[in-house]
C-alpha cells in the first residue's frame, strides 16, 4: 500500500522525522510518500498559519495524489482534514482526529503539545469532532513544535511533568503528546507519567494503515467548482469532480 | 471611518453587491474599501473552497490594510475569521458572527442559505462560536449562492418557504436569510414569513460599523513567523508582528 | 438618540455613576436618561434582590419609556432582560449580555465581579444566552457590588489578582470585570493582568449606542395582559400590548 | 403537616382548584394553606408576567411563612424559584421542577401546556434545572391557561392530540401535562395517550409532601439586605436574614 | 409498605448496615426487606464488577420481589437501575440517582466516595441521568468502599478533607457522600465541611419512602423475552411479562 | 491473528452469522473464534436482557480468552465493553462503538437497527461515549434483530426506507445499519439510500483486526476482587488480576 504523509508545514526536516517513525511502525505493510507544504509556515503555531495549512494541504493532495490508498495528514491539528476528505477519493487519515479517538476509547484523554496558541486552537479541535464530554485538559508548554525539533532532549522534563499534571490534577486516564515535532518522545517520557501515554505520530500512523487496508471510499463527490489563482493540479482537481 | 470589505470569493460582482448594501446602511458614516480573493473559487460552496478562503481573506487583508478601521469579511461562513482577527489590529467583524449574535439575542434562530453543503459547514460554525444551543436549524436550498447571485428573483419562494418552515416546523424565532449573494433579499420575502427575517449583509454591516466606532484593538500579537511561497504582503506581516 | 438606562437596584449614585461613564463614552451621539428601580434591594446581591429587580426594571421601563430610542439594562446580570424586550419596542441591550457576547469574539472569557453570591448566578446567566461553552469562569471577590462603590480603592488589588487568576489558572483570553459599581476600574487595573480586562459598563454602553442606531425593533408584540396591583403604568402596557 | 401553596398568579379560582387536587391526594397527611399573588397578571403567559410572578411569590411567601413545613410554588414554570429557596427556611418545591424530576426518571421526557409564549420559556426552564438532555420536546396549544381553566372541556382533544404527537414524533416516553389550570386533565386524556401522562399538579404535589416530610432545611442563610419600596413584611425578611 | 431493599454486592454486613439505617429514618411508616446479591464481587469497586452487579441485581429482585411496594437498589452507583425498572412493577430508586437529584436541587453538587476507580464510572452515571452540567466534581479517596466499611474512623479524616475541597476549590455548593459501606458518616463530619454533605444512604431512603407512598406504576412492560442458563425466577419474570 | 469473537445473545445461529460475514472480510489476515454467551435472552431486545449480557460477556471472556489477539464484541449496542476493557490485556472492540467512530469520521450520522426499545439504549450509548453531537438520529423498526436473523429478506423494505428516512429527513450524512442479525445487509440497501450505509458487523471486523494488528494492550490491570457465585474462570479472572 501506498500512504501520502503530507506534512502542512514547510520545514522538510519534520516531514523526515515522521516518515521515519511511520516507516518503523509499516515495516513491509506500506510505503509512505512525503511530502512537504509548498507554501505557508515553517512551523504551524498560529492560527492564521494553521488556515494557510489547510489551503497547503490541498495543494500538496492534488499535486501528489497519483496510485495512493490513502492520506496521512500528519501536522497535529489536521489544518484542512475535512476539506481534504471532500476532495480526496481515499480515505485521508489526520494525526490529531485520530489519535483523540484512539485515546477517548481509553476514557477521558489529554493533549500535551507545544506552542502556547496550540491551546484554544486544540480544544476547538476537540470540539469540531465532537469529543469535547471526553477531553480533560489541554497543557501547552511554552517552546513551541519548531523549537522541540530543533532540541527535543531539553523539552522532556516539561513534557514528562505536563502529562503527570495531566492525570494528577485534570483526571486524565491517558495522554497524547502531540506534535509531528515530538515523534517518539513518548516512550521517552512515560515511564516518568503515571498514566499511558500515546505518540500521536504512531497512532496515527497505526490509524492510517488500517484505514488504507479498510479501503472505503468517500462515496458523494462534492460538485465541480471553478477558480482562479490556484495551483495548476488543484484547479483541475477542483474542476473535474 | 475606513472598513476593509474582504470578500473571499473571487467574484467581484458580489463584492461590488455587498458594498452597494453596505454604502447604503453606512450614509456617510464609513467607507468600504472592497478587496475581491486573489485566489479560489468563484463561489465557496464546499469545504475545499471554504479552507483556500481562510488563505486568501488573510492575503487580501495583508495586501489592503493600510489606514483601516475595522474589517468586513463578508462571506456567510466566515472563513479565516479567527486568523485574521489573530493578525489584524483593527476589529474584524464576520458576516455569518455577527449575525449570529444578533439573532441569538431574539430568540432561537434558523439559518437558511443556497447550496446543500453549506448546512453541515453552518453548523459547525455555529458551534465554534459557542452558539449551538440557540440554533433551531439550517436549511438550505439547491441553489447556491453563485446560481442565487446571477438570478435573485427565480430563488425568492424557496427562500420564503425554507425561512417559513424554519419558523413553522423549527421554532425559530427569527431567521438569518445568509450569504453574501443574497444582499437585500430578506426585505423582500419578509411579508411571507410570519417570524423577522434578518439580511447577513445589512447585519454584519451595522455590526461592522460599531466595532470600527469602539476601535477596540487586539492586545496580544501573535509570535513572528517565518513561511515560504507565500504572497509578499502576508509573509512580511507574519514575520514583523 | 435617547437612551433609557435602567438602573434596577434602588441606590441613586450608582445611577448617576454609570450616567457620567456612559456619556464620556458616548460624546454627543447620545444622551441618556436615568432612571432607578422605585423598589428592591439597595444593591443586588442575591437571587431574592435579582427576582424583585426583575419586577421592578419593568416598571420603570413602562414609567420612563417615552422617546426613547433604545433601552439599556444597567445591572451586570441583567435582571428581567428577556422579559424588558418583550414589551419594549425598541432596542434593549442588557450589561452583562453584552459584555459576554464582545468577550466571546476574543476567545474563551472570565468574570470576575463582588459578592459570592453572583458566582452561581452568573454562571446560569452565561448557559441562559448560550454561551457557557465559552465561558472559562467566574470569580468573586467577598466585598459586594455594594462595598466596592462606596470604596473601590480598596478593592483594587483583590480584583488584579482575581483576574490574573482567570488568566493564568482558568485560561481565559479576556476577562470581564462584570456590575456597575465597578464603572471605570478594569483600565485601573489593566497593567496588572496579563489579558484584555473588559469594563461591562463600558462595553454595554458601546453595545447600546450601536443598537440605538441600528434601530431594530421587536416585531411580535406578546398578546393583551390583564393584571392586579402593579404600577398604573405597567399595567396599562401590559394591558395595551 | 401545613404546606404553604403559593399561586403567584391573581387569580384565586386557580389556587382554590390546584388546593382541591392537592387534598385529595394528601389525604389527612397534609394540609394546605392556599395564597394567591397579590400583583401580577391574572395569568402568566408572557416573560413579563413570569418576571413579576418572581417578585410576587417572595411578597406572597414573606406574608404566610409563619408555621409552614414547606412551600409549593404552584405555577408551571415556576417563577421565583431559586430565590424563594434562597429566602425560605423550609423546603421548597416547584411544579414544574418536581415534574420534570419524576418524569426524567422515566426517560425522555415532553412537556404539553396552554399558551404558545411558554414554549421557549419552559425549554430554558428545563436548561436552566441541568435537564435538558433529557428533554423530547415542548408542545404548546393555542388556548392559554387562562383559557383551559374557563373551559376545559374544549382543550382535551387538542391537549390529548399534543401529547401524542410528543409520543409519536419526538420519541418522548412519558409526557408532562403542564399548568395549574390544567389540574386533573391529565387522567381524562390517558386513555388516548401512548404512554404515561403526568398531571403536573399531583406530581408536585407528592413531591412537596414527600419534601415536608424529609424536612431537609437550608443550611447557609443569604446575607441581610436594606431594600425600599417592597412590602413590609418581604423587606423585614430580607432584612433580618 | 414493604420496601426491597437490594444490595448487589455479596457482603451481608453491608446489607444490614443500610437496612439499619433506612429503618431509622423509615420509623414505622415502611419495612424493608433485605437481600445480598447471590453471585458478584464481595465489594463492588470496578467497571465488571459492576456489570455483575447489574445481573444480580435483577436476580435479587427476581427472588424476592413478592409484595414489595417499592425496590430500593442500594448500592452507589446504580447497577441495573434501568433494567430493573423495566421489569419491576413498583417504583424503583437508586441510591446514586436519588442523591444527586436532591443534590441538584441545591445548586451545582460534588460526590466523595472510596475507590479510584469510581471516579470515571460516577461522572459517566451522572451524565447518563441528565445531570452532568450540575455536577462540579467527583473526589474519591483511596480505601475503597470495603475498606472503609471495615473502619470507618479510619477514613473521617480523609472524607472530611476531600469534601471540603469540594466546596472551595470546585465550587461546589453540596456534597454526596456516596456509597453503602459510608452510611451514617456525613453527620460525623458535617461540622468540618462549609457546605451541606449529604448522606446517600440516607437520602435514597428518603426518596423510596416517597416513591413507595406514591405508588406510580410502571405503565408499559416490556415484550416476553426466552433465556438460558438463567436463575428460574429471573427467567420466569423475563419469560411472562 | 486470533480474535475472540463474543456474541452476548445466546443464539448460536447469530454467531455463526458474524464469524462467516467476518471471515470473508479477514481473508487470511485474521482467525476468529466463535464463542456464544453462556446465559441470558436468546435475543437482546431489552435493557434487562442487555444488562445480563455484560455479564454474560465477562463469563465468555474469561472462558476462551487464551492466545487471542484481540476482542470482538459483536452484539450492537456493546454490553458490558468498558468492563471487558478494563479485565482484558489484549484490545477490545465494540461493534457499535467501532461503527459510530468511523460514522463520526463522515460527518453527521444516523443508526437503524430492529425492536423499538434499542432507540434509547442506542442514544444513551452514543452518548456514553462522546458521540452525542454527531448523531442525527436513531431509527428503529418494528421486527426485533432476532424476527429479521429469521427472515431477512421481509425487513429489507423497513430498513431501506428508515435509512432514507434518516438521510432526508434527519440530515445524516451516513446511516449504520446496526445489528449482528444484520449481517450483510447495507449493501442489498446501499442502492435504496441515498447516503452510504455501513454495515455494522464489517466495520466492527475491520476495527478489530486493526485493533489487532496495533497491539496496544491495557496499562493499569485493575485491582484483585474478591467474589462469589461466578463462573470458575471469571472468579479466578477477577481474583488474580
Amino acid at each position: 500500500m501506498r500512504i501520502l504523509l503530507i506534512n502542512p508545514n514547510t520545514t522538510e526536516s519534520v516531514t523526515t522525522l515522521v516518515k521515519r517513525h511511520a516507516e518503523t511502525i509499516a515495516g513491509d505493510t506500506a510505503t509512505f510518500v512525503p511530502v512537504t507544504g509548498r507554501f505557508g509556515a515553517r512551523y504551524i503555531s498560529t492560527r492564521a498559519s494553521a488556515a494557510i495549512a489547510g489551503h497547503a494541504a490541498l495543494d500538496a493532495y492534488a499535486m501528489h495524489r497519483d496510485r495512493c490508498d490513502a492520506v496521512y495528514l500528519a501536522c497535529f491539528g489536521d489544518p484542512g482534514l475535512l476539506a481534504l476528505r471532500e476532495i480526496a477519493d481515499v480515505p485521508v487519515v489526520g494525526m490529531a482526529e485520530a489519535s483523540c479517538i484512539e485515546a477517548s476509547r481509553r476514557g477521558r484523554f489529554a493533549i500535551v503539545t507545544g506552542g502556547a496558541l496550540w491551546g484554544p486552537m486544540l480544544r476547538e479541535f476537540v470540539g469540531s469532532i465532537g469529543l469535547a464530554d471526553k477531553l480533560a485538559k489541554v497543557r501547552t508548554i511554552a517552546p513551541t513544535g519548531g523549537d522541540i525539533a530543533r532540541n527535543p532532549d531539553a523539552a522532556l522534563a516539561a513534557l514528562a511533568s505536563a502529562c503527570t499534571a495531566c492525570a494528577s490534577e485534570d483526571g486524565a486516564d491517558v495522554v497524547i503528546l502531540g506534535g509531528a515535532a515530538l515523534a517518539g518522545l513518548a516512550s521517552r517520557i512515560q515511564s516518568d507519567v503515571p498514566v499511558p501515554v500515546l505518540c500521536s505520530v504512531e497512532t496515527g500512523t497505526r490509524a492510517v494503515i488500517a484505514a488504507a487496508a479498510n479501503g472505503l471510499n468517500n462515496t458523494s463527490p462534492p460538485p465541480t467548482l471553478e477558480s482562479v489563482g490556484l495551483g495548476a493540479e488543484l484547479a483541475k482537481l477542483l474542476q473535474q469532480k
